[in-house]
């Protein structure tokens, strides 16, 4: 079966085409903006580290892609975006290899979610993935579980999609999708 | 997103083949044992209503399709197994449209999982589909996750997915796969 890092992925590259307006609410060490580079020409990517911009920045210029990077925490996303959103992924945690106390606020978190959620696309996804190794990660899960749980069904669907005969909290994924108007 | 049950046929069409020994393991209507018997000649479904191979067997015969019905408790899957199930699905519940007094009972279901796992081959898959809209459904849901999240981990992945935003308690999806033995 696929981990929910590589299902989240799938959930992305479902929904993405090369003009659609993206998100990496969690630049870290890049990886997902390569991804979602890959995938359309409009990909914004955040983060409050410097080490992070300057990592992704050097991926693609080696891959010979384009991203807008922004040194800026994911609460602010809503500034760059216009009723435009496709699709957005955070991974909530730390950066792997780096200062384990600058980690995700589960607050700002929540604040990026609302502003996406306000500009998202009908059928668009974002795409939550929750390592929860530490202890706050364990909290910041329950904090976000019980959030998207409360999430208006009648405008979302949220998905949820782990492995649950784990030890070690393995990652969970969320997926948040804008449902198409009620003709 | 795919609802549960569409995501319950993608995870048997990835790992069933045409001579692979694959269980329905709750006949029903007999939609899933059609699934099954379109992806494999060797198919076996239980159930211990006599409409439900009535109206199974009238079902395969239209499409042309075989597969062996017993009119049986799925706790008793073990017998017609050695070592060789590719794939099974559950879908627990009552039969829609049919004596709602009669539903699956846990005790059996995690019977017929465990014989079910002793005869899995690697990679192998069991699917789940829980509908709890009944109270005994309820019930049955929280004593099958119980169990699940048991299952030792160093020869089985759990999955759990499910959308969890949703009123009325849309049905669940657990999938257990067995592990390739470690080289």
């Amino acid at each position: 079966m696929k981990t929910a890092l590589h299902y989240s992925h799938d959930l992305l590259k479902e929904v993405i085409k090369p003009n659609d307006i993206v998100v990496d609410a969690t630049m870290g060490n890049g990886k997902d903006t390569l991804f979602l580079a890959r995938l359309s020409r409009n990909v914004h990517a955040f983060d409050i580290q410097e080490m992070a911009l300057t990592n992704t920045s050097q991926k693609l210029k080696e891959a010979r892609l384009n991203a807008n990077l922004h040194l800026e925490g994911h609460q602010h996303v809503g500034k760059y975006l216009n009723n435009n959103l496709k699709a957005a992924i955070f991974n909530l945690g730390y950066l792997p290899n780096s200062d384990k106390s600058i980690i995700t606020i589960p607050d700002n978190t929540i604040r990026a979610i609302e502003a996406m959620m306000k500009h998202l696309l009908p059928t668009g996804r974002i795409v939550i993935v929750v390592y929860s190794g530490h202890l706050e990660g364990i909290i910041e899960k329950d904090i976000l579980l019980e959030y998207v749980a409360k999430i208006p069904q009648e405008q979302f669907q949220v998905l949820n999609y782990q492995f649950i005969n784990q030890r070690n909290n393995p990652p969970i994924l969320l997926c948040i999708e804008k449902r198409r108007p009620l003709k």
